[in-house]
């Protein structure tokens, strides 16, 4: 039994998860950042003072054994009326802070209720509000770094507000762990906010685990313009304290349509150029042809990219490395 | 093993199905009336067309083998914020309804997700409105039933304003009972919307099941006030065309400080007259002491009457019965 460690937040653990969870004779643990406060997230964090279970919600949808019905219903947006643009995964998450006084203890409910192959595991139990300092002097909050001009005004240290700690639970994954996978995702919304918990260096320090980092498919305009995968490698063992085992790269070309989308999405073309000579640079074509909607009720800011990993090619590529 | 099959709405269904899932070598069938449309329940049906799902839920709250957790958060009721005065439950059925795409569909979901011993079944897949004509020649609306002066301007008839079929389900555990227990619960919300269901009173010919019917504790001032053991006996009987087999009726006093508080709530003490010398009477202590408070963000009109049966001492009366 090997345990896998995933690091991450929204869609791109959703993705390595979904693929991951047909891998046999693995234990998985989905570590989930709780810096998100976009959408309906926010919207019940303010009215209710619960932490953000948006995140949380999409990792355990991949991991639920339930039917798919059930997995519908944790992704259903309501249309219309008061609860307009809440996501139901959501409003459960939020019931069951609620109900059971405190949000890692509702997370656990939600995985038995949801039968949950795994753990998904919050990063930390602490009320987690990002803060980016700018070059400029600026200072923005997390509802703000997603369209910020992170590259125009210059990053000059992302933090969390106040002090945010590992999750217990989180760190003993950590340690445990056989292959960390970091990411897939939001490079400064859905990965960076997991490594700058207080006790996540020190955690992955000590830990013996191999890591595996699935670089970015595409840039994020403001956000990684420009960026090869060096870059990005370069950039997360800053971060990390440490050198990462293992760099997917897909090598496969989006399709015509793809890109035509994410440039009405983004305003041009920034696919990730593939410009390491690394023996620890795995090649693959770990890319999904699916050409994703918006949901129309979706409240979300564009947090989400067109052109993702394939969850199946992805775990496969992962499966050589970890069997 | 028995089937038992119980006919009701909300609280009343909720305290004798408490009871009943814990007598072994039975299997319950909770049929639940569609009629309510106050409350969250209304909000929900109002703004997103979906069918109230506030007595299913707590039928499905009660037969749930689930922790006690999940049992709290169906019946949690946000506080504050967009979602203020909704319950949990029927966010839940409302969102499974939209995701399935019938309610009957929805609830056979809840069902699995609950962990639920036996099937709650609604009456009707169709849109249940009640109407009430008055002798006055005045037309009411279930909204307006609960505080209506029936008694006063007098009831010539309650009925749908569209047809209301009988859903299958309910038809065929009404003819594979072999005891059918109508209520307790508030008479004209509650227990009669059920019998007046289209197909109801031939199924209840047709099947072979014992009848019983555990008496209304208390009169509901301006709907059954002054009725006694015999009047509901005989009331009943007319929307079933056929006789109940046994008749529960307490003995038990309320005590001084339940009384004081039905008498707030509904501005007199109204306790039912045990007139009825039967040999198909079975009397019993089967008072529940509990003193019942009103949730402060219950948006419900008061319809939860603050004398009520004990679970467990109506279901072992209703025990002796069937074994």
């Amino acid at each position: 039994m090997k345990n896998i460690v995933t690091v991450g937040g929204g869609t791109g653990s959703y993705t390595v998860l979904m693929g991951l969870k047909n891998i046999p004779n693995t234990s998985l643990s989905a570590l989930v950042s709780m810096a998100d406060n976009g959408g309906s997230t926010g919207v019940l964090m303010d009215e209710l003072g619960v932490l953000p279970g948006g995140d949380v919600r999409q990792c355990l949808v991949a991991l639920s054994e339930h039917s798919d019905v059930v997995r519908k219903l944790m992704s259903y947006r309501f249309p219309n009326g008061g609860l307009a643009g809440h996501n139901f995964g959501n409003i459960f998450l939020a019931a069951l802070e609620k109900v059971t006084g405190n949000f890692s203890k509702g997370v656990e409910v939600a995985s038995e209720i949801l039968k949950i192959k795994g753990k998904v595991i919050p990063i930390t139990n602490d009320s987690a509000e990002l803060c980016v300092e700018l070059s400029n002097g600026k200072v923005i909050g997390e509802d703000n770094i997603q369209n910020a001009s992170l590259q125009k005004d210059g990053l000059k240290k992302i933090s969390y507000k106040t002090k945010v700690s590992l999750n217990e639970h989180a760190k003993k994954a950590l340690l445990n762990a056989n292959f960390i996978i970091l990411g897939p995702g939001n490079y400064y919304c859905s990965v960076v906010p997991n490594l700058i918990v207080d006790g996540f260096k020190e955690a992955i320090k000590k830990s013996k685990a191999k890591i595996i980092f699935p670089v970015n498919l595409t840039n994020k305009l403001e956000h990684t313009k420009g960026w090869k995968v060096s870059t990005y490698v370069n950039d997360i063992e800053k971060y990390l304290g440490k050198k990462v085992d293992f760099i997917l790269v897909n090598t496969e070309k989006p399709t015509k349509e793809q890109i035509e989308r994410y440039k009405l999405e983004e305003g041009e073309e920034v696919l990730v150029a593939d410009d390491l000579n690394d023996n620890r640079v795995i090649r693959a074509s770990i890319l999904s042809h699916t050409v994703y909607e918006k949901a129309k009720e979706d409240l979300h800011p564009s947090t989400k990219g067109f052109i993702r990993h394939d969850s199946e090619k992805l775990a496969q590529c992962i499966n050589k490395i970890i069997s």
